[in-house]
């Protein structure tokens, strides 16, 4: 249903993601990459917590908003870029666990814009609970990150 | 206009803000906490960008979404604790600069839910461009996180 | 999966409904009603249209917010009223159709906040065609809307 | 500050919003039109009601969504038309009063996309009172909206 523009859309991705030094510091990982989806992972370190010992919010955002821009990316052609136009998260539940997910899918790709549905649980022992939903706008530009400017 | 409900309340919102591991990781620093008021300063790492070497989408949103929930914290009697509901943040300008801001601004407080204003900025030669707006709604709850849930 | 606190949530549902005004002026009428899941449908009017002939962004927010409203509705107990804290909606198509449809659907509820997730789309000819996504934060309060404040 | 195209703005606004017939249904005026500033009002009538005999959350979307377009809007040269991308509303207190007031301003113009914020506040004995903050992403397109798609 979702037309891909590049075929080689999932390793161009992988390498932009590596590109994203924030990543490597918070130590997130993008696990899986179809045409519209991406999930990142994020395993637990102390070093990610807030003030009771979860995952931050901050987390949560920054790998739903990667996983989201990403999801968006793999739909665009080389010489494309994504940026984020808006997103909204709500934090359901406290995000507790040994990993944290966020996935991002497309919901509706679009010349200009594009909107994706953002999702992010927590895994323990296996178990899966949803810590976020939320939606999100993104922005095709042509890759000339210097003039690059969200509207 | 705003009421306080603990004269102390500058001195615990800092020693939460201490107790956000991750702020540490991202080198974030709590710059001015007023009632119903919290700045956030962010200086520029090569670790926090993302791939064109601005500041990352996250780091915007975890320090703008710190900044709200704190300024909400300010007016929350000891012993109550604060839960973000959700946010949202447009994106409106590239998060380019020597260091990024966030200000989160009561808007609405409340016995249950507050709301805040948030804005995000990058300085770079004492120069100040807004990257982001956003909106937030944050719940107060009994301090104890243990049993803490959004809901 | 969803915990239904009054069996007879379906008639009080539509009861409610049935006062709100608005929804008579517009001509919007309550189509199905589940525990958690809300549809409500808006027959075309050319009263109803934007400056394009198409249906309002206003239109379609109001069907959307009364069907998460009533969707988180239907899991509360006599006595209790809901109150919309907010909602996020991305118009992703033009309302252009015979017929619009909302539909709210609880994604996570809780004994204070429920969250919901929206979807409003058109119809011509038996096509549909997705015209907006949204996500809403709602509040559970004693139904005493005299004294009712969201917060 | 902003920029304007078209010296006639203000006319073409309050031409265009004659247009959206839904503002007659409901009984909405233009009140003030400045270059990134609108301001809608809503006089009071009963069917204009949620079931607690305030204003319905759906007609202060309404307006608010509205005031945002149209401040957008003024900027805009002939022959570009407006889109409502996305909007966000907290609503922050019942919708209670004579009259309810949307004003729309543009926070950040833009090629593309423009960013407004929302206000809405309900007057009673001349007495101001805050109901809704938000925030709303605006595309801009020629003004064929036949083909008009959001992205």
């Amino acid at each position: 249903m979702l037309k891909v523009a590049d075929p080689d859309f999932a390793e161009r991705t992988r390498a932009s993601f590596a590109r994203q030094a924030i990543m490597q510091l918070l130590g997130a990982e993008m696990r899986e990459v179809e045409a519209g989806r991406v999930l990142i992972a994020l395993p637990f370190k102390p070093e990610l917590t807030q003030q009771h010992g979860f995952f931050h919010g901050g987390a949560t955002a920054t790998i739903a908003d990667s996983a989201g821009g990403y999801a968006g990316f793999t739909l665009f052609g080389p010489g494309e870029s994504v940026l984020t136009v808006e997103f909204k998260l709500n934090l359901i539940a406290p995000a507790d666990g040994d990993c944290l997910y966020a996935e991002g899918r497309v919901k509706k790709p679009g010349r200009t814009l594009t909107v994706c549905e953002l999702e992010v649980w927590a895994e323990r022992n296996g178990q899966r609970k949803s810590c976020a939903v939320g939606l999100q706008t993104l922005m095709r530009v042509n890759d000339r990150p210097d003039i690059a400017e969200a509207g």
